[in-house]
């Protein structure tokens, strides 16, 4: 049997989890909280649930849950979507990978920014398309854009530009230049954009998250995409959501009603009645800023090197001081050696660049963080 | 934006569910029960949320679920796969669509029987290869698969054949001869299966479900796909499977793991917790063909033409002693004048064969079967 991806092995995230298992390290690698999300939201799933919302939900989604969401789009970022322009999706990542196959034709090239999340350049690949790589920046001020390679890389057969803020693995934000500096490389053509924004919560310092949507002449051609995992503690859950106008939106349909059909109905009801209280997410930058705080001050106390983090729940650091291993290597032999699992920052890269960078996740109980700081700081 | 899949509007299912809605008619369209799902099913996921079990599963799938399918599997058809060779889906829709993906390159042919499901072309499409239609023989004695057309359809480049069994639209079931069939054609070649069998627990009258899984030879070159969602009456949870040998496997979670990544966390441990009881399972034969049973008696007084109906919870009927008109026509009016809606068989048909049948669900509160058979009586 021929493979469709002949590159793809199984996820860094997949093998540093069962790795960190396997040596009872404290999981830093894979991001998603090791504390319980809140009862009242669970609450709201059962309710759901026992009033008998367990059948096929419409192919879009829950009517209440894509109104909720449109009214919080508009009032976070100004940008009027119909409840009809958002569709639920199983996940952020079959909202990516669905906006990239109802889009992109074979022969079609795609921009994707590296360090690049590890399901866009399948994704392409399955479409048929060619993913072409711009390198973000790195300076002691941290990872940036390189606007003017973006478009150089822009040919006539360039379909689609991917873009992810709050950056994953960075944790770099793209800021309102960025977003001037994209529009200004795709005015006057038709190429359209992927926003990746499933962090849009985790902003730090007074910053603001600079969605597409606060930018109509680009959430004119945008598809972005959110998960709720992310912001509500619950990545299991796989509920998210793509926003695009009616043109973009019908296509995307086309392809998600024969890739999913539908998304789980009761998750839906119970997270639409939970969104009617705001706090949730607004609360958010704050009580993860407090975690990230702890966790760079912990380490800054270590051999580590800390790099900016303004949004994500992720910290990267240069371990130069420590090891002049690979990057797949240093996280290894932390998550045996050391206990603590990381995520190589070259698993980013299609061709694995190393930068002497790893990720930590700081999604974790104060504990958990500390106990982790305390093997960091004993290398 | 030039669509990759231009032939494609809304499914059948959901405008025939809108207009339903629409004009309150009874729903006999889009197949879902009306009754709810059994209470300990429900308060099993509730548990599991309790319990934490909110966070990324395994991208394989909860191996609990995935080890209680294969012993099920073992127990019922005598097929052994490994826990490992079960992945869990978004649904069965997902699994066909991401079973198909990674294995049909561009240019390949995959055969498939219609009436067909209508998933199955498009995410045919998506990968690049063209569906090679073969049609179904219909008789008295019902519809039934030509395996000389089939095999007359084969060519170098047939990588895939489609079966589903029960089968929808047309409520047949295949045989231990249309399996012995369909061995003789793929023996010494390449050519995989992808058996659709989320009906397998809907036959009747005493009959048997010929899963692939009691053919070895199939099974080893097959991706069989089933549901939860048909067999716990919860089509909105959108949890299925798809088991295969491992090299099969292989290929369909590098799909998998960048379409949707992972499924639902608390309704896979639910559902496994639920599992360890076979009686909800082993029960379903009986009662279905009760409402089976129910449905066509009450049809017998009707105009319409009682075609078999050995599995599934679908019931097909001609209409030619009541109009000529088409059977999109047919349908709509049945839903809009009569107030029960149906479903265009022609739906299932690349090219709209008319045969003067459509599809009634009865997956319905006795109430409603005795409702709409009120209404299909008066005509
Ligand atoms: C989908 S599993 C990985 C979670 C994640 O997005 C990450 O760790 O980067
Ligand atoms: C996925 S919605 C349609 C349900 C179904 O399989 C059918 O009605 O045939």
């Amino acid at each position: 049997l021929a493979s469709r991806l002949p590159a793809v092995g199984t996820t860094v995230f997949t093998r540093m989890s069962m790795l960190a298992a396997q040596v009872d390290a404290v999981n830093l690698g894979q991001g998603f909280p090791d504390f319980p999300c809140e009862r009242s939201l669970l609450d709201a799933v059962t309710d759901a649930m026992q009033a008998d919302f367990n059948q096929y939900p419409p192919m879009s989604g829950v009517p209440a849950l894509r109104a909720a969401i449109a009214a919080k789009i508009a009032h976070l970022y100004g940008q009027q979507y119909d409840a009809n322009d958002i569709t639920i999706t199983a996940g952020a990542t079959q909202g990516l990978t669905t906006a990239i196959l109802c889009c992109v034709h074979p022969g079609d090239e795609v921009i994707v920014i590296e360090p690049v999340y590890d399901s866009y350049v399948p994704a392409i690949t399955l479409a048929g398309g060619t993913a072409v790589c711009v390198q973000m920046d790195m300076r002691a001020s941290g990872y940036t854009v390189p606007w003017a390679k973006v478009a150089a890389a822009v040919s006539s057969r360039t379909r689609l530009i991917v873009i992810n803020t709050p950056h994953n693995p960075t944790g770099s934000i793209l800021r309102g230049s960025d977003m001037h500096a994209l529009a200004d490389i795709v005015r006057g053509t038709n190429i359209l954009i992927l926003s990746d924004e499933v962090y849009e919560h985790m902003v730090f310092d007074g910053q603001r998250h600079e969605s597409v949507c606060r930018h109509p002449e680009l959430a004119a051609r945008a598809f972005v995409v959110s998960s709720f995992g992310k912001t509500y503690h619950v990545t299991g859950w796989k509920i998210g959501y793509v926003a695009a106008p009616p043109a973009l939106t019908a296509e995307f349909r086309k392809v998600h009603q024969y890739n999913v059909f539908s998304v789980n109905t009761p998750m839906q009801h119970g997270i639409a009645s939970y969104m009617a209280d705001p706090q949730p997410y607004l609360q958010l930058p704050a009580f993860y800023q407090r975690k990230r705080d702890l966790f760079r001050d912990g380490l800054a106390g270590t051999r580590f090197e800390l790099l900016p983090a303004d949004g994500t729940y992720f910290q990267c650091v240069r371990y130069d001081k420590i090891s002049s291993q690979t990057e797949a290597e240093f996280a290894e032999w932390l998550t045996t050696e050391i206990k603590v699992a990381a995520i190589p920052v070259s698993a980013f890269y299609q061709h694995g660049i190393e930068s002497g960078i790893v990720r930590f996740c700081f999604a974790k109980q104060d504990a958990t963080l500390a106990l982790a700081l305390a093997r960091l700081a004993a290398i």
